[in-house]
């Protein structure tokens, strides 16, 4: 490696934009140079002009802030390297090999995001931390030492000793199924080979010549559906991603009717098991189909998923899981080999899976904390993740609470009576005229309300087939804002002498939605479902507030399709999430997902997100005398005469603020008590 | 743990045969006091009296060498734990569990071998070193706290602490396949488990209450036979040995010819590998039926095998072997799950597999270096393992160095006219008389001499069939005794006027053993095979011997089959080895197997001899002009004139010693110089 100078005389290199900066001989190459700077140029091939990863970009001209001049005589011209390698893959007009080029005087050079080698992924909000890439599998190209009578060594060890040489790593051993493939590897590539290298110690994959591509995989396990994303480890970059409906489905809907067919099914979590593995694998082959990529450069694997159906993946019998004290067989993360548990991508490639939290908060909500980070900031953050119950994250980066609350899958749209899942003719959106109390409404696959032309046409060729989660909360709160149900959660059947959508069943009354080959409306048991999912939710994050010594939260972020599809201010009018600046109150997309995708491509953060669960405190909402105070209190829907009057005026305006008083600790709270009391006197 | 006492008027305790002494106080149970003063006393479940490990034997009396006075007094009367374990399991009449019983006043106390923890396996031979019992898998008992819903940790999770904190272990993880069975496991013991524990860090079996059988495998894999040992991990005893032909034979005789297979056949390589797994899986079969454990119990295997062996056995392609420069796919000691190379012991169980020298000297020579472990010693020491080639070994604690004589199979019995493989019917034992030129001899599978009464009906019964390996050294150098064959190796034809059993084939001459169903004769063709494998042979070790730069051995040690059936003073006779004391010429057995077994019982053992053999110097001898000029020269038989006199006149006297001198190197060296003076004029 090249050393500092510290002759004034020698040429002074300068990198952008990291502004670092120092001597170095002539002659030194610029790869060197960069090396000794700490400046983390990517390479493949250890410097010998194939790979093309360390390219950079000499910039010249005065530079007064650094008072050097850079010109192009300061560069060594064109070498053979770079020749090569423009004739074969092309270079860019100024582009240069950092490998071969190298330093002739001053000179002022720039790398180009793409040649780091830990380069950053920026992610889309503001208060995302970025992602920087660091895989635990990386690429390394090397030349063998031929086998020479004189020295018996094994190809192997001539491996060894050869990573060591020239990368300076210092292998401790190599998966058994490489002994195999070893030495055709050699011979084929005339003693040149790729090998892939996993955190830093096991050779898990061997390619003959330059081999440069590496891909992994960020999987969510779903009850419902499975998603997977096939990330470019080089890049960062997402190269196809699809989704698969989970086909534990079959054995039943939710996560505890498949919890009891186990317990009903000796042997049924093992049809589970090879269900979902199944599931996976052609996930694997349709997204490596969509990159045009095969499996063998397929070699990271990380999952995430919710208690059961982390064991179940994992081969684990679920039945603990259903019943107190709700014991998870293993926690921890886990690490092993794809092999092992049958998921197809190349035969050395790992797995891993992140650690669960309790036993009702699982891998998938560490990947939410660890994609949203809350350990990292200073303001409270409210993590919530609703499936079939409710998983809430609370704290900054002092503490973390977390429980589970049980929703039920109402939110969902179960237990509902025309509830559905979110799929193309479920009704979605949904506005009740205060004064006539006739909706009007849009389906999932239309654009067209259903009071706007065209849209009995949508109904030809979609139809309304029932509401879909986001919906029912959206047309509850409408309810409500439209003097249809009381505060607490009645629908008001005098209003049937006003209106022939209100309608009697025995005792209580319904709203009828949409009359056509489906009949949609809400009934009193709607309402109540609701009502008991969302105050079990409030209940949850109140506990939470509690346990951590807060009485508001800084932000909100919902993760998951709940969060995706909901419209977060009939979550702030039905009293389902505690009071927040709604601008505060965030949809945080496939957390999970993206929390799998972070351990994927960078492998500090497996450690990171270990450690965080670790001393995440949990808390089991089931032996909580409080919690069932709390979701007692919460059953109500909160006063509409003060804040929330303008939203019965105005439910469209883009950004409502529910308080007009400015945001802050001592403000939300005083409102939280207001809004308390009114739920005591409900 | 127990600390010592400084306080003079506490009580005295003084283990033996340690001599291991120290003061306590009073109420200290015996087992603290012994782990306090680093006596170490065996326990699987921890100091909880239900394993029986830990049995100590007080001794009373006054024992004026220590100056204490131990009476029954002084230790403290039996305990409950210990009626239990009596009434269950039985405990000899003055036997304790140090776990209860405490010390009460000066006391002395044995500590049985078998009480020991790192118990020592005394060896047969003086030389030999002893085997610290020390195994890289053990048990531990453990009670596992339950789960609570106030503390929401795993069960994995809990093992973990538990471990922790009863055994100071800090795990690292736990075998994939554990997860599947641990809370079943936990639940049927009632929170208390055996784990098992690989290398101090990962878990890799469960079961359910205490489990206190440990087992493991040394299996040699040879070209002819596969030969495996059961062994007791606890005690280091061998509970079933057994063996099995190598089903590779189909596919080849020798190696060389197995290794064309594949070149001619491919996927040759995958049937052969198949089918070794195969036979071994048989074999592990039958040694646990034999000692009537089931295979959960087997926790460890260690195998050696030749190169060739030890790459198809890993599933590896021989073919590099099959030609210069004869390079290994791998050569260091590898370490996997059994499962990878579907081994069928307990489902974590492990296999070690010991590392080659070098492309022609395997494991098994490896092993070999283990059991006789000359780099342990001063004196200088030849180890020869004869198979299709001889691997040869050289050296003491400063240098060893290694070789592979290309003998051919002749030494096997191959190559010969009447050569045969060592079986029932085989002539392996020849006397020749000198005057009358008529042969007498003794077939495997029988103790009478063909001269002796009885020895038609055996013939009747077994057949004389041909001749073994270990046969046909002895019947040459019966034939050069007798003058049948000059010095040169001729037969001498002139002898047909005096025998009928000299015959002429065309123009040369032929020995006449025997006729029956099968005619059994010595060809001048095979006096040239067994010339040119013992020249081999033996400029293998000269050579090495020059490399060393020694003159002379202090021992040889001759491993396998060879070595133990050969008379070593025929070996002597012809020159197939160098000069040495006769009774320093030791038949070392299955040394390979028996290094094999000292990897399983102790893990350190692996760490040293993987350091030894990186340390081995190799020689190639076909790139070596001094390997050709040695085995020109060692072409003929050596004089028979002086120092051979005397075995012409009592071949059978039971210590022969070649030369009359002191055994030394000067005096060796010099009569190294006369035998290739002779040898340079023959």
């Amino acid at each position: 490696m090249a050393t500092l100078s510290d002759n004034k005389n020698d040429p002074l290199i300068i990198f952008t934009p990291s502004g670092k900066r120092g001597r170095f001989a002539k002659g030194t190459p610029i790869l060197e140079a960069a090396r000794a700077l700490g400046v983390n140029i990517d390479s493949v091939c250890g410097g010998r002009g194939i790979c093309g990863r360390c390219q950079i970009e000499p910039s010249f001209g005065e530079f007064a802030k650094h008072a050097i001049t850079s010109t192009s005589e300061n560069i060594s011209p064109f070498g053979a390297k770079e020749e090569r390698y423009k004739n074969k893959f092309g270079l860019a007009d100024l582009r240069r090999l950092s490998c071969s080029a190298q330093i002739e005087g001053d000179i002022v050079i720039d790398v180009p995001p793409e040649s780091e080698m830990h380069k950053q992924i920026v992610r889309k909000q503001a208060d995302e931390r970025d992602i920087i890439l660091n895989p635990c599998i990386r690429l390394y190209y090397i030349e063998v030492e031929e086998p020479d009578m004189h020295n018996p060594k094994g190809d192997l060890e001539r491996v060894y000793e050869a990573i060591a040489a020239q990368w300076n790593l210092d292998i401790a051993d190599c998966d058994l199924h490489i002994l195999p493939i070893l030495q055709k590897a050699l011979r084929k590539g005339q003693w040149k080979i790729t090998v892939a290298i996993y955190n830093d110690k096991h050779i898990i994959a061997v390619w003959p010549e330059l081999q440069d591509k590496l891909y992994g995989l960020a999987v969510d396990i779903g009850s419902t559906t499975i998603a997977c994303h096939l990330t470019n480890m080089q890049t960062g970059d997402v190269v196809a991603a699809s989704g698969i409906m989970n086909p534990q489905i079959r054995f039943g809907e939710d996560l505890m009717s498949r919890v009891s067919y186990v317990m009903m099914n000796p042997g049924g979590d093992q049809e589970m098991t090879k269900a979902v593995r199944e599931a996976i694998n052609t996930l694997i082959e349709q997204v490596c189909e969509e990159a045009e990529i095969t499996k063998d450069v397929v070699l990271d694997a990380v999952f995430v998923g919710n208690p059961v159906m982390h064991h179940l993946f994992l081969g684990i019998d679920p039945t603990e899981l259903g019943g107190a004290p709700f014991a998870l067989a293993a926690g921890s993360a886990q690490s092993f080999k794809a092999s092992d548990i049958d998921i197809s991508i190349a035969s050395g490639g790992r797995v891993y899976i992140l650690p669960c939290i309790a036993g009702h908060v699982g891998a998938d909500t560490a990947g939410v904390v660890l994609s949203e980070a809350p350990f990292n900031n200073e303001e409270i953050t409210l993590l919530v993740d609703v499936g079939t119950n409710a998983e809430i994250v609370l704290g900054n980066k002092d503490k973390l609470v977390a429980a589970s609350s049980p929703t039920g899958p109402a939110f969902e749209g179960a237990e509902i009576s025309s509830g559905q899942r979110a799929a193309p003719g479920a009704i979605e959106r949904v506005r009740i005229d205060k004064e006539t109390l006739e909706p009007r409404f849009r389906i999932i696959g239309s654009e067209t309300w259903s009071d706007e032309e065209g849209f009995a046409k949508e109904v030809e060729n979609i139809g309304v087939t029932g509401i879909c989660g986001s919906g029912i909360i959206e047309i509850i709160a409408q309810m409500y804002l439209a003097g249809i149900i009381t505060q607490d959660g009645v629908i008001d059947g005098t209003l049937a002498q006003k209106s022939n959508r209100i309608l009697q069943d025995g005792r209580t009354f319904s709203y009828l939605v949409h009359e056509g080959e489906v009949t949609v409306k809400v009934t009193q048991n709607d309402v109540r479902a609701i009502q008991l999912a969302k105050s079990a939710l409030y209940a949850g994050c109140k506990l939470l507030m509690e346990k951590l010594g807060v009485n508001a939260v800084d932000k909100i972020k919902l993760a998951g399709a709940f969060g995706t599809h909901i419209d977060t201010k009939y979550a702030l009018i039905l009293g389902m999430i505690p009071d927040c600046q709604l601008e505060n109150v965030i949809a945080a997309g496939n957390a999970a997902g993206t929390g799998a995708r972070i351990a994927l491509l960078n492998k500090d953060t497996r450690q990171e997100i270990e450690d965080v669960v670790e001393k995440i405190e949990k808390i089991e909402t089931a032996v909580e005398p409080r919690f069932q105070e709390h979701f007692i209190a919460a059953m109500g829907i909160p006063n509409s005469a003060d804040e929330f009057q303008i939203l019965r005026n105005n439910v469209d305006m883009p950004k409502f603020v529910i308080s007009s008083a400015q945001s802050g600790q001592k403000e939300a709270g005083s409102k939280r008590k207001r809004r308390a009391n009114r739920r005591g006197s409900a």
